[in-house]
């Protein structure tokens, strides 16, 4: 059986491209002679729709999306997911489903079982579990037909495993249709499920995914078709749309290949994750604030990649504590890249506050205030730009500031996206060192000098934090590990450091509540997949 | 049988706060000849603890807390609420539960059977769902305990009802334990839903729920009983803590009272969310921006009664568009409420970044861009006062605003907590005149003059808006029911204005991720309840 694989980048909520790129890719499947063609999870509305799933009239968009795709799988057999009502009174309204189209109709119908709910997963909000198995009929065959999280049975979260029921019934095939997204950890993890699937149930795997990201989540694709000894056979591309044709009895064992590095994946990810944002938005320019430092510098570099340097405006805000070195470390980039750029001092405006509020302020020294009112300047003043100039404002935060709370909110943690939220200081000397591999991009000054935010004279990241090595690993294991103070002293970190570091993450759950989405690149991103309590004592 | 309802404010993570009000409820009982005494749901650990629950020493901590407290049940029995470990491999790793306490050991473990997993609840992603059913034997009496969703079976979300398993039991009693938040709806419906078990199993039902305000949701207590044939026999204050003592063989009909109005109910609620959500995190102080117009009044009003006036400071930031009564009525509101108050006008921070601007923005008309540099010149003066006296801000919008995006991030969008954010603006209106129905709080210049943002010449809020009846009719519809544009149109509402407004909307989803959490009242509040995505085409 000749099946294609049809890896696409859908736009939530539209059905009108969407549905385009179904058809169109039948009808080249059909010319290539293929007898199905397969879409992902959810394709016919993008995943994941939210709450646009309450309103009915979506609901039935998607199912006129889908009647009009059938029209169009004469001669060509295809799987399309969709969201589709519950026709019993009882239980959730819908099912995440997929129609199975034969002849020009929908012959049958799969619903998801395994409904993840966690991390950035809510699918229990709006969907009903399956609890009925029968395998698809095609040409003689029998497909075992899952929904992503459906294989994922090893994490033991359910009492159900749909292959079990679906292996009694002796299946041929199996495919599972997938909305997974990408973290540095998903890829392996991800492969390993598929392969210990096929082997485990003897059977050959199609598995398509989508790509393309949606605001913050980040779908890498990566579709691939595993044999029965679960070897892998095919590797459609990641972090872009391809479509690839597989003949089920003659799979060819792939030659191996080492997967790229995960820095040049997050790379890759975050790219991809501003093209959408802008894309899909409808907004085609970019502007950041550059500082000299090597965060907006990566920044700058990842947004000239996804939307062209010449849609780039990076602009320098200096104030009387910023270093020389800065401005020529900031041009010296805006120089290697060719994005245009803007000189605009800061402190006209940060005096102009300090005059205004020097009666409600006096006799009380100079502190932090003082620091965020620079910040918050800049941050005016950028979204002043972006306002008046039709230009959409990147975040520059990482993720060990966005941990620890060392932002200003309404300053630089102002932002549609944050692009490297996800991305620990240490990550981002990496990724400096990863674009610079061939040929010098970021200024080598803004990766050797000593990190500084340059809100007070000689301010020094290291005046207050511990080496970024050290902090990222107390932070990893307090985020993405979710080991307490208590547990991070026996693994051997400083009491005092630790209880130090814990409490500023803690004390910043305000902040982050308030912070643009960022683009999830890891395990735990903050943001949607992580919801901790802001009023409450914070002794987990 | 004598049995004490402990309406609670519970503090999220707070186990020694959390479990000393429980020991002293317990005594307190005791004292009063008290046989068991009853706790709402999650009492231990303050519902809701979210990704809390993802640390294993939390889980910890609320098994130890329930052991103290099992010490000090002798000569009376408990049930608190807590999470406890699913002992078995398979499911999620908790179950949301009730401990039956007596002679001071855990005699029996009850757990949830419905998670709420919609608006703003994720139980399921927490929590395994129970199947097994049993009652607990106490004075030779047999009680159905269930834990709040599971009583709510008129939904038809889910396949099981727990009280149609339990009552094969033949139990004498009904005893439920909540945290079921406030809404204007929610007080009549869950009247309804208990009454109504209370005759179909023909039973006495015992309610309690948690009161108090976490972050955003608030929880109004009312716990309650109702005899076997689903009358109400006793209720307990709404809003604030209450302790009563019911003897189940002998209950008295309550005399009908009318429920306070909605209006009566919105004000208390936010009251009650200010002021927790200020003690919960350690703050005393609120800042606001008040402009004399009718929206900061009330939020004015509001923290003076949760917080004390003398714990409020109310700046003015007139520019050179805000109309002379402004000031005056906003200083009249100072007067009447006695809270601190600065005026600080606003203009030479305004102009210093339009002079910085000037060579960027050279040949380009004022626009949004100048409004908006005054809202966050404000915005950020605010903040410098928050930052330096250690005020809270609070933020002022109101949900007809938040709606259609009319506010400006980082300027008017600014706060710690949204106190309005889901009041409609026809609602404010409302509110004033209560806050002014015994004298007059809120100036009523405040409440007559056409609402404007003052932020260029004569600007008015209906230059650009249709009557706000009429805004908010449509937004009720559209946020609340979930209706779409052509089904608003059917409803009669102008096919443009609809239209105009829907879009007005979706176009705010953007901004609407990046404001401050809002106090909720109604059944949709935007905010974790409301997960639109922002990357998408708009057209549910």
């Amino acid at each position: 059986m000749k099946i294609a694989l049809a890896q696409h980048n859908y736009h939530i909520g539209n059905f009108e491209s969407n549905t385009k790129k179904i058809i169109e890719h039948i009808h080249l499947a059909k010319k290539n002679n293929a007898d199905l063609i397969v879409f992902s999870e959810l394709s016919v509305c993008g995943y994941a729709p939210q709450d646009f799933l309450a309103f009915d009239t979506f609901i039935n968009h998607c199912e006129t999306a889908a009647k009009h795709i059938a029209k169009h799988c004469l001669d060509i057999a295809c799987i399309v997911g969709l969201p589709i009502k519950n026709t019993s009174p009882i239980g959730k309204k819908l099912y995440n489903a997929a129609y199975f189209i034969e002849n020009g109709e929908i012959k049958s119908t799969v619903r998801k079982t395994l409904l993840p709910t966690y991390d950035v997963f809510d699918e229990y909000r709006y969907f009903e579990n399956n609890r009925q198995f029968e395998c698809i009929s095609f040409q003689n065959k029998k497909i075992a037909l899952t929904i992503c999280e459906d294989l994922w049975n090893e994490n033991h979260l359910y009492s159900v495993s749909p292959m079990d029921e679906l292996i009694k019934q002796k299946p041929d095939l199996m495919i599972n249709i997938a909305a997974s997204p990408f973290s540095t950890q998903q890829g392996k993890e991800r492969q390993h499920i598929l392969s210990s699937n096929a082997k485990k149930y003897a059977l050959p795997l199609l598995y398509v995914n989508q790509v393309g990201a949606q605001t913050e989540i980040i779908f890498d694709g990566g579709s691939c078709v595993f044999d029965a000894q679960g070897e892998k056979q095919m590797e459609l591309k990641s972090f872009e749309e391809d479509f690839q044709i597989v003949n089920t009895e003659q799979l060819l064992t792939l030659e191996k290949t080492d997967a790229p590095s995960e820095i040049a994946q997050i790379h890759d990810a975050l790219v991809l994750g501003i093209k959408d944002y802008f894309q899909k938005s409808g907004f085609s320019k970019a502007i950041l604030g550059l500082s000299g430092g090597i965060d907006s510098a990566i920044v700058c570099v990842l947004a000239a990649r996804a939307l062209g340097a010449e849609n780039v405006l990076a602009v320098l805000l200096p104030s009387q504590y910023s270093s020389d070195h800065s401005v020529k470390d900031a041009l010296d980039l805006v120089n290697n890249l060719g994005c245009k750029s803007e000189i605009i001092p800061i402190h006209n405006a940060a005096n102009a506050f300090e005059e205004m509020l020097s009666p409600i302020f006096k006799g009380l020294a100079p502190n932090l205030t003082e620091e965020n009112i620079q910040s918050r300047s800049r941050g005016l003043t950028l979204m002043a730009i972006s306002n008046k100039l039709g230009y959409v404002l990147l975040n520059t935060s990482n993720k060990s500031e966005v941990a620890v709370g060392y932002g200003t909110l309404y300053g630089d943690m102002c932002g549609a996206i944050g692009v490297i939220g996800d991305v620990y200081k240490t990550q981002i000397y990496a990724l400096a060192n990863y674009i610079n591999k061939d040929e010098v991009v970021i200024p080598i000054n803004t990766i050797v000098k000593p990190p500084s935010a340059e809100l007070r004279p000689d301010q020094k990241d290291s005046d207050s934090l511990p080496d970024y090595d050290v902090l990222d690993s107390i932070l990893f294991q307090y985020i993405e590990k979710q080991q307490t103070p208590s547990q991070l002293i026996e693994q051997g970190f400083d009491k005092d450091l630790v209880n130090r570091i814990i409490q500023l993450v803690n004390n910043a759950e305000f902040k982050r509540y308030q912070t643009p989405p960022i683009l999830r690149v890891s395990n735990k991103a903050f943001g949607i997949g992580r919801m901790i309590p802001i009023v409450a004592k914070h002794n987990p």
